[in-house]
């Protein structure tokens, strides 16, 4: 299925030079969504991890089915301050100032192997904090897949020896 | 299966004098999880609604397996400013200020019957938000549903004329 006919375009969102990928259009068909979830989740499957990480806020639209279909631990990777305590975090840069993410302390275990999932790889700047998360609690990063992947950004670059999966790329 | 065992108290959060239900365990367990998802997409598969409207951002982790299960579309209901242009949003009060929830514009057409998924049902306000958004656009709400219900902020009150179910009351 060619999923890119469901991404819309929209020219200098959020701002002037950007070109965002709105991915509602994919939502609102149950095949095309029903595609791409069974997509991923069949990336995350082929790799044994013991748990799937999906990114607040849109990776929880893709990571949450997949848990579900693969029967998997789902934990959300959520911005500071959106978790109640005990939560661990890592600080990363954005373009202007600083974001960051935290899960619960107890939702990674040593020597588990975590499946990442979000929507969009731009710069990599979350996933590549997630990655750290995951590895500051002696977890491996097993997987990091996403529907759309913006290679002229190379947020790849920014998950080194972490394996990489996109569905669409532009 | 008695789900309350996978939900955490967590007294004075976010502020003193609020007992907080984190659902984060819940979401670790994958029996009890798709124990959820299943039963709550039963409920919404029961009313013959058009679309599964999911709120940002908890609520994306029900409502999103729920859309794939019933093979229904997706709508995210997002906090004002996150969805690119054309949107539609409400307007609602907080404790403290003001807070938005708004949906792409051509995401519900006129006589569609909407399904409201969310995680916490507290004093209601977003989800009323999210009921007249869908009514300002011609559609139906025709349920609202939770996974956790605080009777005592009777959020219930502030849905009239909606249909409106939890799987869990405190």
């Amino acid at each position: 299925m060619d999923i890119s006919q469901w991404i819309r375009a929209v020219p200098d969102y959020p701002s002037p030079g950007i070109l965002f990928r709105d991915i509602t259009p994919l939502l609102a068909r149950p095949p095309a969504f029903n595609h791409v979830v069974d997509a991923l989740a069949e990336e995350v499957g082929k790799r044994g991890v013991d748990a799937v990480g999906a990114v607040d806020a849109r990776g929880f639209l893709f990571g949450a089915p997949v848990a579900k279909a693969l029967e998997l631990p789902l934990i959300p990777f959520r911005k500071g301050g959106k978790l109640p305590p005990e939560t661990v975090g890592v600080d990363f840069e954005l373009e202007y100032g600083t974001d960051r993410i935290e899960i619960k302390s107890q939702a990674v275990s040593q020597g588990d192997r975590i499946a990442i999932v979000d929507d969009v790889l731009a710069t990599g700047g979350t996933a590549a904090a997630a990655v750290k998360l995951v590895e500051n609690l002696g977890a491996t990063p097993a997987l990091a897949v996403f529907v759309i992947e913006l290679e002229a950004l190379e947020g790849r670059a920014a998950l080194p020896g972490v394996e990489t999966l996109s569905l669409l790329k532009y």
